[in-house]
């Protein structure tokens, strides 16, 4: 990509992130959110709540002369609350009390000592800590209780959050609101081509024999799909390149989105124009198809319920599936996975219906039905279509490729 | 805690991880087992596939002489695979092929040639960069292809594995086992205590009020539960005090588990025991009760399945919820939540029945019925018990305290 992009490192503080507590989701967050706006994170250094160790991290982190430094954690009233101290230590200045830091404590902690029915003079001592800052710093304000801090060395723009998920994500989003209208983020753009039903190994040839000398290119792989992504700045010939690349992609490769739609997105927009309902018949998912389904605020406007047929007399009872068939064929079958569609769809009316019935084991699997076999059916107005697959990896990877599975199935019957 | 414990750096390799396009996995799941062996992880430094970044990273956690160093990602056949040369850099060595190493390599690929019906002098030639390794250091046995890196650096023992997550963790727990057989591991020992229904508020005072000057101890909340972890070198005054601690807990707060088991597990082994049968009735969970139940395998010895009954129209129709009681209390409603457990358990036969209904937003709220507002319920062969809640956070969050309200409520049902 021509012209070298803003570098940005992290810092996150907590003690809690390294013993296997809690995983980190704010360094994963940023670093994604950085990447689309056309910033290079070159580093994500985690450490633990200790004066000299923050302290270092911080002068590893700035000795690199990064753009942006952005720190999570360590903001607030407890004695391993330490950002701001080794910040001062490692900008050289001392400490101080800021008045306007000062104020923005006051009134958050006034808001809360009234929501919880609290003593404000009972909290204020204590919360009063989160004004002190680095001498010549700035605070950023809080969502939470604790003001974030802002402040520079040198070519890089610093900026701490408390490490509470929702509030660093929207101080995060506060301040590139801000760094946006200063025009701090180049124009980049993002777009990521996705395919279902090819390997790694077949798609990257293709990136590769299109040129893309003008474009940052990343592959990806999970869940049976590959994504390309394209990252470059916005300009007529590199537009034109990565046009050509996603056309080159498109040619040769089953590409189902290269407008940044996932399947889901796709599957909830061709329900919604279908103007028809979806239910589920779920066995090795439990559920899972369900719950992805429901993850979508709205999803309740084409998706109405189903049944969760783990054992076969669930199978029998609920979804008519014949006992006959079930003897004969085996509950892992193609023959049974269209009939749970078809008895799901007839048991609600929907227009559509997704069945799954796999071994996802670890358990289970036989030379003629190994671990991994799984038989996914569509049931619609034109008629029901099953596939079979095999997928790789433990149990969480077997269920997670089916549901995937059952959703590019619909994907493709929703399109004709 | 009395004696200091070993002390592990981790250093991640990847650009995908800095981008947006991975999570990582290997840092989470080796903090938390490093953590259960007794030894504290200090540092998470995540860096690009760069090689001054990587060496620099390495310099940085080396510098701190910790006892162990493990790096993941970077060792693989591309010309980003980085972490053998930055190593030896790092290390101040030169690299060169070794025969042990190169022997690995081999009989990998020819393994992997065999099986996908490829030609084994193709692969080779590139393969074989994986076997140059740093001076003095051995090869660890690859689990897929690329061998690891043990070597020494003054009081530090440093590993390098692949980044392929089941690479890393199958490296990590052989080189581990041969750690315990060294005696690298202080004994320690780890106790978990779990409350449910109580904040971490109203815990932290009761561990605070017991002696602990020999343990070290972490409060961590989420899904509804409080969780206290306590880990203490083993010997006669610290597995007092922890005993000591755990007593307290369990008289002063509703602690449901002291041994490390789960609420999963608990629900688990008590449907065994009790012989009965489980299915659920999912509205505003979609699904993902039953999704957590069948994550586990052997879930098909006690559960059977269930209804998802997202659409009114469903509650009727499959779970036979009478229309007029939707009519007079909404679906939303302990009514509801009762008559769809009893109506799972009805349809199918099972022992016990969970039913979930509520308001998990963003919309769809009401004064009376706000977003977080749901109803649990449990049938049972003596009774149908509803428990209402009320849960903070997002979509996301108030379905997964709805999952977990659920599997609780069932604990204790099945406690009797």
């Amino acid at each position: 990509m021509s012209g070298a992009l803003p570098r940005a490192a992290v810092v996150l503080s907590g003690n809690e992130l390294l013993d296997g507590r809690t995983r980190d989701t704010n360094g994963a967050f940023l670093s994604a959110d950085l990447s689309a706006r056309g910033v290079n994170v070159t580093s994500i250094l985690t450490v633990a709540d200790d004066e000299e160790r923050l302290t270092a991290a911080l002068e590893y982190s700035l000795a690199a002369e990064p753009d942006l430094l952005v720190i999570g954690g360590g903001l607030g009233t407890t004695h391993d609350d330490l950002t701001a101290a080794c910040l001062a230590r490692a900008l050289g200045v001392s400490l101080a009390e800021d008045p306007t830091a000062l104020g923005l404590v006051e009134e958050r902690v006034r808001w809360v000592a009234e929501r919880r029915h609290l003593d404000f003079e009972g909290l204020f001592p204590l919360a009063r800590r989160q004004a002190l800052l680095p001498a010549s710093s700035t605070p950023v304000p809080p969502v939470g209780v604790a003001p974030g801090i802002a402040a520079r060395s040198g070519p890089t723009r610093i900026y701490a959050y408390p490490g509470v998920p929702y509030e660093f994500e929207a101080m995060w989003r506060a301040t590139a609101e801000r760094l946006q209208a200063e025009e701090f983020f180049p124009d980049v753009a993002v777009r990521i081509v996705r395919m279902f039903g090819i390997g790694e190994l077949q798609a990257a040839p293709l990136l590769e024999a299109a040129p893309h000398d003008l474009l940052e290119t990343g592959i990806n792989v999970g869940r049976g799909e590959v994504t390309v992504r394209l990252r470059y700045r916005r300009g007529a010939p590199a537009d034109a390149q990565a046009s050509a690349v996603v056309a080159a992609l498109e040619a040769g490769a089953p590409v189902f989105s290269s407008d940044g739609r996932t399947v889901d997105d796709i599957v909830a927009d061709g329900l919604r124009e279908s103007g028809l309902t979806l239910t589920v018949a779920e066995s090795c998912t439990g559920g899972l198809l369900g719950a992805r389904l429901t993850e979508r605020q709205g999803s309740s406007d084409y998706f109405v319920g189903g049944v969760i047929s783990y054992a076969n007399e669930v199978k029998m009872g609920l979804l008519g599936v014949p006992a006959g068939m079930l003897a004969q064929y085996g509950a892992v079958s193609e023959e049974v996975a269209g009939a749970m569609a078809e008895g799901v769809r007839a048991a609600t009316g929907s227009g559509y219906a997704l069945a799954v019935s796999g071994v996802a084991g670890p358990d289970g699997g036989t030379p003629d039905k190994p671990v991994g076999l799984v038989f996914v059916a569509c049931g619609g107005p034109r008629r029901t279509k099953v596939v079979r697959g095999l997928y790789p990896g433990d149990r969480a990877s077997v269920r997670d490729y089916s549901v995937s599975a059952a959703l590019h199935l619909l994907r493709r019957e929703l399109a004709g």
